[in-house]
Order: C-alpha cells, then structure tokens, then sequence
C-alpha cells in the first residue's frame, strides 16, 4: 500500500509492502549515483539487493549502535559524496535502523544544502516511529539529536519481511513505540495489542502506526505543538537513558518504562499486561529512581521551567499536561520502583 | 524601510534604515541567550553594540575570511551553544559579511534542527546579496558552499552607515552583484551606475538590489530553476576562483570578469566603462584563460554535460543559454584576456 505524507514543501510517499525491498526499482529513480549507508549490524544482503538496482552504487557500511551517530560520521559520510563526485540529481538512501536513518538523512539534507534521500528502514522501530516525519540528528557533546535537520525524505520504503531477521528483542523494542501510539491515538490499535497475536497482526500494527505518526507530524511538521504527544513516555525515558548512559536498555524500553507513570491508574492496569506480554519492562532494573530524577532535572534545563507531560487518562486519548518539576518528580516516585 | 520576503515557511523582513545596527530592540526580541557571531576584520564596535542590547549574550569572533568557513568552525559554534545551554528560544546573531552570516546561519540551521537567526550583513557585498535568499553553507575538502542548508533567516538588518568603515576596495567587491542584478533584470539601476555618483546613491543601489534579489528569490526558494539569474557571471568567476586560490580577487571581482564574456557586444560597451568607473576588473591579471578553461572544466563535472549560461543581450533582461563546453570555451577566450 501506498501511505501519502504531507510537508511544507511537497510531500512523499511511504510504501508499505512485503518484498518491496527486492523490487525497489519499481518506486525509485536509481540513475546517477546512490550512496547506500547501512550497519554492520543489518544483514548486508539489503544493502547489497539495493545497490545491485542503481546503475551507480557506492555502500558505506558504519559501525553498528549510537556510537556511529556523530559530527565525525557526517564528515566522513560528506567527503564519500564529495569523493565520488556526486550532484545534485544523486541520492542518499539508508538502509537499517533509526541510527542509519538519521545519519545519513542529515547528510542528504547538508550536501550541496539538500540531495534526495530515502529510507528503507529494516527495524520494526524505524518502520513504525524515525523513518517518517522528516527528523534527522547526529548527538553531540553527549546530547542525543543536538545537530540535525527537518529535513523530508523523497519516499519511505518499508518491507515488513526484514523484520525475520530481527531479533526478537529488537522487534520487542519498536512495538514499544506503537503501543505508545495506541495509548494517545487509536484504542482499537491497542485492543490489538491486548488480544491479538502480535506476530501475525505485524502489518496491521505498522500500518497503524504509520497513520497515526502522519496525522500528527502533517498536522505538525517542525514540532511545535501537537507533535509533542509522540513524546508520550519520553521524558522519563530519555532519563533513564541519561541514567543507563544508553546501554543497557534500548530505546522502546525505556519508552514502555516511561509512559507507566503517565497513565491513569486504570489505563495502567491494563497497560502492564500488555507490555509483559511483549516482554517489555515497566519498572526499574539496577538504577535508583533518584538518578532518574536527577537526570529528569537535567533535561529540564533545556525545555524551561516547568515540564510539559503527555498524560493519558483513557486509552486512544491524551492531554497535554502542565507540572511543577515537584509534582512530575512526586509523579514518578508513587508508580516506579 | 521594510522589504518583506515570503518564503515556502512564512516568510521574514528585511530592516533597511541608517542607523538600524544601533536600535536592533526596536526590530527583535533579545530576551533568553543569544550568540553573536563575528569575525576579527569587522569592527568590533558593531558586534558590542548588538550584544549590548540583548538579556544575555555571547560573542565568538572568528577570523576573518573564507578559510574560518569550515565543518571546524560550524563544529565550534555548535559546541558553544551547547556549552552555554542554548534553547529552541535562543537565538544566533550574525555581525559582519558573508563568511560570518553563512558560517553562523548553518550553525543555527542545524543546532536542535534550528533556532532562530539574524542576520546583521556589515558589508556592501553581504547586504546586496548573501544576507537574501537563505542559503547558508561552508566549505569542504576545497569546494565552496558544498555543506549547507536552505534556512531563511528570521529578520535581516541592513545598516548602510556600516559601509563608512569599510575598505573601498570591499565597496567595489559589493557593487560588482549590484551591477550583475541591475544587468539582468533592471535597466533603470544600470543607468544610477553608469550616470550617477554611486557614494550618494548607496542606499538606491542597496534598495534596488534588493528588490530584486527579493523577487527571484521568492520565486525560486531552493534554486531549481529562474534563481540561477543570480549566477550570471559566476560560472566564470568561479574558474577565476579556483584559478587564484580564492586569494587574489575578490568574489566581486571575480564576477566582474566574469560577466564580460556573458554580454552581447553592445552591451560590454557600456559595461566595461562602468567597470572601470567601480574599479573592477574587466580582464584578466595573471592567470591565462587556459588555466580559467581548466578550472571551468572541472566545475562541469558537478553541473552536468552541458553549460547553462546565463547571458544578457540588452541590459535589464537575460536569457538562460544552453552552450556546449566547447562553445562556451570559444566565447571565453574570443572576449577575455
């Protein structure tokens, strides 16, 4: 299927299908030269399968994990197009996971101020969540997405048969972030969640997703309001990665981690079950909640004053939440442990 | 005075008033943090006085000139914003020419995907030109302006009293992309140069710049098309460029030269004692046209096949002219020495 986002500047197509990755040459302009950037940890049979239809390929293959996610990859990435002489009518296309993603979209954005970019991505949380919406960042000085851009990609091309090779953790971890959806967006998405089996309901629950992320960020291009719900969770997730210094959880489980304080106590109730079921925490592991709240106070110092929560009250619905640092702090203590 | 310029975002104001540099409070908000970017060859009284105004501000100077451009200095600038605890509220000023407002421009471009930029342009060339349109950009690996984004500024400030303290030789480099303007799309400024005296018609020939510049540039935000107006004379200019090292012209002069070529016969009559008049070169020092037909050689290969020239037949209108490398090359040398 064919899933249209709209930007300020046009819009692209997402193509949602199974075996697309084999047959990409049926959706894009592969003449010139294609920088394919992919990871060690992606099979590089996807790289390869893409490279193979450009009538000009040339593959980077980074180091797999956050790591890869800086300043310097850019340069190197940069003077690979510099190097192979690339123009304004060549691409960039990436091949795997949230952290390819965002480095070489940033990279498309700054060359020449911007060639076309694509997204194949191959993990379940880069098909449902970073491959839409236009956001592309490296970290920098230790701060996650400092330097980036909002930068489009020309068409996302989403292959659902990837995530056979993912590892179950992996495929665990980007559900987090489509549960996160069902719990501000779509009740029925999380009805599915409660009583499907999630293995066969794979498509549908991708599909879902995506319809939710293009509402909000066509609705809410360069984050400046609404965009925030997509924030539901994260927070307390992002300090729990400061806590964590990003390795012993993923992303999606400190998502599932953070959004159990921002629920109602019902919607909590059946929020457990469900993220137990996808083998996903919902509370602490070694680190102390007061590291947490030290690392929440840090992060505030970039958002202003008081903290602005995404809470949910009932399933498939949120507010926008003002709190003193206090109550969010006072918040958290009474549910995690 | 207040030229509005709508862009694909919105759109921002360009100040023109004698004076402006001294009341930026009138025209901006200056609360929260603010980085003034400015470089050693800008007197350091202008850089003072905007930070002066501002609730809290931080100057960087970097050295003057076309090698402070670089991945290096963006890099520097990024980690001074992240030093300092900058926001998406915060913003970054530029004081002073072209390299300060490209340099400064991709840093807020790209810092939390963009915050806030001014843009105060201190020399003639950066006034008339750089400072309109959005483009921001550095150098890498010995290309000009080959990383960078499209990111419009939020206001520009142009002060011509700052003109009383630069160079003369720094005028001319300025009134060289006047006269390039005035050729292709305004007669009428054609004869202010030819006929008036251009110390006291300064703020006319800035005005009528930027008007000009103003409508090609709302007309073709990110250069796919009628922008390329602009380049008139540049294709050549840039061989001269690249012949020089980018060390014994200046960009103006280089345009200069580089417009002869590019003008019917009747129209270089009229041109060349205008140059003389500005002080501009018209021919070439040094360097010998086959070194220029080398260097243009190698600027074909990030363009395409064929050159696309931009020429003017009759002075206030242009034609985009389609010439195969080896035409181009006889042009050249039937005109240039």
């Amino acid at each position: 299927m064919i899933i249209p986002v709209k930007t300020s500047t046009g819009g692209y197509d997402i193509i949602l299908e199974r075996g697309a990755i084999g047959k990409i040459e049926e959706y894009l302009c592969l003449s010139g030269k294609t920088l394919v950037v992919t990871d060690s940890g992606v099979p590089s049979r996807y790289a390869e399968s893409v490279a193979e239809k450009c009538e000009s390929a040339y593959t980077v293959t980074i180091e797999q994990g956050e790591a890869s996610k800086t300043l310097d990859s850019f340069k190197h990435l940069l003077s690979k197009l510099v190097e192979y002489g690339f123009t304004r009518s060549d691409r960039v296309i990436a091949v795997g996971g949230g952290v390819v993603g965002d480095l070489a979209g940033f990279t498309a954005s700054a060359y020449m101020r911007g060639i076309d970019f694509i997204n194949i991505p191959t993990t379940l949380l880069s098909q449902v969540d970073s491959s839409i919406g236009g956001k592309t960042a490296v970290d920098f000085m230790g701060i996650k997405n400092i330097v980036g851009a909002f930068y489009p990609p020309k068409k996302v091309i989403i292959d659902p048969e990837t995530l056979k090779t993912l590892p179950k953790r992996q495929v665990s971890n980007g559900l987090s972030e489509a549960l996160k959806m069902s719990l501000t967006s779509d009740a029925t998405l999380f009805d599915i969640f409660e009583n499907a089996d999630v293995d066969e309901a794979i498509d549908t629950i991708i599909e879902r997703s995506l319809m939710i992320k293009k509402s909000v960020v066509e609705e809410d291009e360069k984050e400046s309001g609404l965009r925030r719900v997509l924030n539901f969770g994260h927070t307390l997730a992002h300090a729990v990665e400061t806590a964590n210094g990003m390795e012993n959880y993923y992303h999606g489980e400190c998502v599932a981690i953070g959004m159990v304080p921002m629920c109602s106590q019902a919607v909590r109730e059946r929020l457990i079950p469900v993220l137990k079921k996808l083998e996903l925490p919902y509370e602490l592991g070694g680190e102390s909640v007061d590291a947490l709240i030290d690392a929440c106070s840090h992060d505030k110092k970039l958002t202003g004053k008081d903290i602005t929560v995404v809470y949910v009250n009932e399933i498939g619905s949120f507010e926008f939440r003002k709190m003193a640092f206090d109550e969010y702090e006072k918040t958290i203590r009474e549910v995690i442990r």
